[in-house]
């Protein structure tokens, strides 16, 4: 059964995501999807890489989307842009 | 006839690219590549999302192409992420 997992990008080290992502994969997951939004996502797309030519080399980008967020603040909205990069093998 | 440009994205504030993408649309060019590296992959995704829904609302996204470059420096090789975000209308 193909399974979508989902990974937000946070302020963890690079290397924490890419070895949760290797363990998915290597658990029988088919797809994994990299969200991230502002500033993390130069860290989703090196997450990706890393992932990619040093763990398992015959992942392939099925999707790479990018958007806007609205989000809701103290001081009333701001945009944020997002990326969800989509893995599969 | 549809010209090719590209934009390099560095230390430059965001609405500078934005606007000279938005330049560059509105003089008949068809398409449009953002490249960056590193750290600036977060500032091109934020200069296509600005350019494509305040300015010029009919762009698409073409393609969007993660990889990694390998730059020389006085200490060895390293390793660095890079996007190149395709626009065209």
């Amino acid at each position: 059964m193909a399974e979508l997992n989902i990974i937000y990008v946070g302020k963890k080290p690079t290397m924490n995501y890419v070895l949760a992502i290797v363990t998915q994969f290597n658990n029988n997951v088919d797809k994994i999807t990299i969200k991230a939004r502002g500033k993390s996502i130069s860290k989703a797309v090196d997450i990706a890489e890393i992932t990619k030519h040093k763990f398992i080399k015959e992942l392939k980008y099925q999707s790479i989307k990018l958007d806007t967020e609205v989000l809701e603040g103290e001081r009333g909205e701001s945009n944020v842009s997002s990326i969800e990069i989509l893995l599969s093998r």
